[in-house]
């Protein structure tokens, strides 16, 4: 295939997932770091003509009044969660990149997202479908000034608190009709879902990474379809749950009898800080919860809290306790303790969906790319849970890809 | 398919995981207990026609003067691996069962486990190729007395010391010849070859759940073909190995970058007390250690270690440490306690094993039974440790063989 | 000293920890069980002439509609907290005292436990001053049956929701003045504080095991002395607030300085159950989460969970994750997990502070028995938390009262 | 007291510990670090006229060919291990220290550590009487050029091959006479000895922070008598062995009957890879397993490993696995997980034992200064190993030291 210069666009773009994203494609870009962690580049995908690193182009949204710069000292001051030498050869790109981030929305975020933003942000009145509008300026904008192809919008924001998705409109046209009343500051979608809209609408893919509402409404799925691009979420898979999604299906195949699975995580970055909030919570707790009862057939007692503790920073340490029965009714127990930095976890996955969503987008993937629920907590449109099986799935469409 | 009456002859019959197989068996034909832990029980296998418990009927060989009862009621003292009222309601047929139970042997068992057995089984004198006859011969008599289409004979010995096949001649008629030579007492196989020799020759199937040599030499492969029977082994994956062999694929598929992985295992049974022996623990730690670089791809730095610590009995807890890289070279760590009652998590293996070697025999599988590969530690013939593929693997040869 | 009959009376006497008390001491009189875990049997304190176990004699006050031998039973069956064939051989021991024991009062316990009641015991319809009169009558029944020369109360029922000492007079003739008035049914004293002010006006003993209220308002501890009677409390230190009163002093006089301390707890019998209620809850938090603050000198982040995790039964498992800064502020982390069965852990001490108050008694010593601060996580009356140094004020009582 | 200039002699100089210590000190001098992780800098310490920061001036001897710049450059990339912003601030100070190291002696410190050794350190060719008069001077000369009023020596080198006590004379002339006589190459002292000879011998206190034999033979003992010096050791308590001293009294003074206690550690620095050699090793589990069986009146099954894992560097991570018995025979278990910094602990310990040290030879104390057990993981001539009831002889002698 012929070589495009693509555009990344990172909601979310000064939060930790995002700098390490951009730090690591810096670092990937000038050859200063290994594929440790990248997924697009084992093996098995080796024959995918996916495009290099030298192809792709970062900029995005952000809320916040920090920087790049600044989030990346904060990561590698954090027990070496980033290497501060590496950190300090980036810093050059990383206040080029900064200078090419906008301001985001804060529209129905809820209140502890809402106050982590700049005055300016916060200050600002605009109706969703403006909101909409202004969004796509700043992404049209950065795709007319790099010269690029194409533009992978990748949702990393911080979690919105949960929504019903029942009271809005089924399809696209309502849902839009709604959107530019005048009345339908009612609609309240979340900003998630704004920046969903705003990419989908410009046939730009939308990759959600959080467990926010994102794409997810069937009328913004429409949208995709209309659009003519492709989509998938939602919140990456990266530790605990991962791990989850690793052992229930070894419970499973051994017809163990799960009896209880706790799982305590704690960790104090940002994203710990807006779970603190019990809304947010309950919109991340949800995903990690739903996969056990999925992979094992029947519904054990569960138990997921997520905690903020200051002093882990981006380090997330997550004790599991899994109760089992084995034959004759025997009670076993299995424990692991996952700790792992978040953000480092997240950041080669956030490259890998980039590079394989770019790939299906001129394979001509349309709509929900299902073959990526490996990456996904919550796999939009995948009742699969076993990560085995999910990459499995990945490594077809990567076989059948070649044919 | 016609019902038959098949037998199951145990090697190391009063052994923990054979009592707790044969507690099983019985409290499965009493209908006393339900599916948990019984693999061949899963909803994927349900179409298979498989033999119902109550069609199998249980003997076997063992060295040493103790009674099924006695091992049953130690396992349902050692802090309820077995339930105390089940071994009770149990203790006619195990009391019957015992009586079919015969003198094995001890040729080249090693010192520590000849240490174990009776004094009349350590005085025996005889030839390799006389211990092979006098144990075809009991295996024929309950063959006969119980009347019995096929005899499936599984090998839960303690494990022997490790073996060098370099020594050994490559195809049965050699092999055989040397046996009924004076001279050959020199070839010294161990105990757990004459067994399988014993029963392949008489074209029963031979499953080794121990990592003593059975039927590995090719000698003894060969001769499974000429007798147009089948077998499998080694070493039944039950507790830390199925768990590595879970989670490799995991730090595999992610790209992760596993630097080290330790594993201590400590528990105190019997086969405890015989792993204390260095030459003894060899065999073990070799299978429980080999599975990591075959599904890394490469060779992290291991350690496995195995030690009899009494007061643990059946209940073996394994500690494992995974020190591996991710995205730009950040270090993170993930631990797992698992505590397993050892013989209860291999006993509904056994019957398993069982239940599809008799089915898959009826259907015309010879030679090795590769599908099984999920159940050992080390799958002979089979390349394959990712846990969730070797699973599919016998999921695969279930749908085939309905076909 | 010269022997006397001693009663021990229980409050909440069918529950779990009440249950495996008086398992325990119709054991140790028959001679069926050993000293482990009885502190008051350690060598430091063979010099004290406390009473032989068949001094003592038991009975107490329950709401529920159960049995001690149904309770025995269940904590047998819950993976083998109790001996079955201890229980089985205590079964008419069981029974004798099962007679013996009165309807408890629900005043004020809160509607959680309140729903646990009798039937009949929830219709009742009394006074808090006609419910001290009606517990005192049954205490003194038991002791004028038994011939006994003094009877020690050990509240061992649910813990009760937080109380706010600030409303409550301050000495015991306004307390007094205030239960007997007909518009004292504001007081809203907790039952725990009946049981107390029930025991402590009849000059007998009070041990609070529980976080509940019991005898901790100044007005209570006044009737203690205007009675010449002692009493301790509060919450019984069994499991993992041990271990913290351990290991923080390690910290502490190592100089390193502890940045947040986590400790999971999750168990699933009766106790966890009431703790589910989170009124209920945070009285049990409080008391485990305050000890490190005093020992450390400094307050830590902290977060103390107590779950519901109904297969666990009576075995508490514990989870702490404690992260530490060492010099040039490195930070470290220890981690620990405590697999205890909560009632055997509690059960001996229970007796133990039956012995110990008993003896004090007669010794002369009145009002608060600070000397028994070891066995509390709470304990009235001591700042010292450090599990070390009260186990030496102890130790020291011991030696001060044999000179 | 008057202020004078103290030196510090560390043997093992450029080693990890000692490589701490030494940025430790460059930073508390220049105040660019705080007290965590100094135990003379506790509260309880405060009234002592212990010698300020400033006082102190190091040197030491060294076998191997790097520098104190290259160490400390690699404890700061063990994961953060020392700031390296630290490190770099310290460089000039560093560099002026390593010119102050002089060679060591390898005299009968086994292979693995003389294989370590410069090839000039290594082929030189003296007696033991002749090192020890070369060591000797390299210390006057030191106290010299600095203008110092003492040295006290701090034995920090790597773990030598056990020594067997018994082989040599009881007194110090008659050791010294044989050391002088050529046929007294025989008595092969290992060189942690002849270190703490050259320093008692000189009257400069020793202290012996490993397990080498070091001053711990009576006749050297008597040295230091006769010298009027003072000396300590052996084995720093620094991490899982400190956890064992003070987890193991809380299980005696339950009463609880502690079964088994299985430690097994993992790390990778150094000291790790010379206790590779199973020689060095021994001397090493020998002081770690000891502890128990002192405080615990009894002998439980134990066992102890020390394994070296090249990717953990100087994270030591240590998981114990206790198995005890409470009430009524029930058994249970506690885990813990030690990940702490090993060199990051010892180096604060190192300089509190200088200033302690320091401080007791001014008031006078001679021979072994047994208040400082605390320390240790075997304190020479103390039977007490609760670390709570060592501290609290530290903190007494501190209390009598200033009456």
């Amino acid at each position: 295939m012929a070589r495009h210069r693509v555009g990344i666009w990172l909601v979310g773009a000064r939060g930790s997932v995002a700098t390490a994203s951009i730090v690591g494609l810096v670092a990937l870009q000038k050859g200063w770091t290994g594929d440790v962690g990248l997924v697009s580049r084992l093996p098995v995908f080796q024959h995918l003509p996916l495009s290099p690193w030298q192809d792709f182009c970062v900029a995005g949204h952000d809320i916040r009044a920090t920087s790049l710069v600044e989030s990346a000292s904060q990561l590698s001051a954090d027990r070496g969660a980033l290497d501060p030498q590496l950190v300090k050869r980036c810093q050059r790109e990383l206040t080029a990149i900064d200078r090419r981030i906008c301001q985001g929305t804060v529209l129905h975020v809820g209140e502890t997202i809402a106050d982590l933003a700049a005055p300016e942000v916060r200050r600002r009145r605009e109706s969703p479908w403006e909101a909409v509008r202004r969004l796509q300026a700043d992404m049209q904008q950065f795709v007319k000034q790099e010269q690029l192809k194409q533009l992978v919008v990748v949702h990393l924001a911080s979690t919105e608190p949960p929504f019903d998705l029942g009271q809005l409109p089924a399809t696209w046209p309502d849902m839009e009709r709604m959107l530019q009343k005048r009345a339908t500051q009612r609609l309240s979608l979340p900003a998630s879902s704004l920046y969903a809209i705003a990419a989908l609408d410009l046939g730009y893919p939308y990759i959600n990474f959080t467990p926010s509402l994102g794409a997810a409404p069937p009328a913004i799925q429409q949208l995709a379809q209309l659009r003519e691009t492709c989509h998938m979420g939602c919140d990456g898979k990266t530790g605990e749950t991962l791990v989850k999604t690793v052992l229930a299906p070894m419970f499973a195949n051994r017809h163990l009898d799960v009896m209880s699975w706790v799982g305590h995580n704690i960790f104090g970055n940002m994203d710990a800080r807006v779970l603190d909030d019990p809304q947010n919570k309950s919109s991340k707790v949800v995903t990690k919860d739903r996969v056990l009862g999925s992979i094992l057939g029947y519904a054990p007692q569960t138990l997921v809290s997520i905690e903020n503790i200051a002093s882990l920073g981006d380090w997330k340490t997550a004790w599991d306790h899994i109760h089992f029965r084995g034959f004759l009714g025997t009670p076993m127990t299995m424990q692991f303790v996952w700790q792992g930095c978040d953000s480092l976890l997240a950041a080669p996955l956030v490259l890998d969906l980039v590079r394989f969503t770019w790939y299906a987008w001129q394979r001509g993937d349309r709509g929900l790319l299902t073959f990526l629920a490996s990456f996904f907590k919550h796999p939009l449109g995948v009742a699969e849970h076993d990560f085995g099986r999910q990459f499995q799935m990945l490594a077809e469409w990567a076989q059948r890809s070649t044919v």
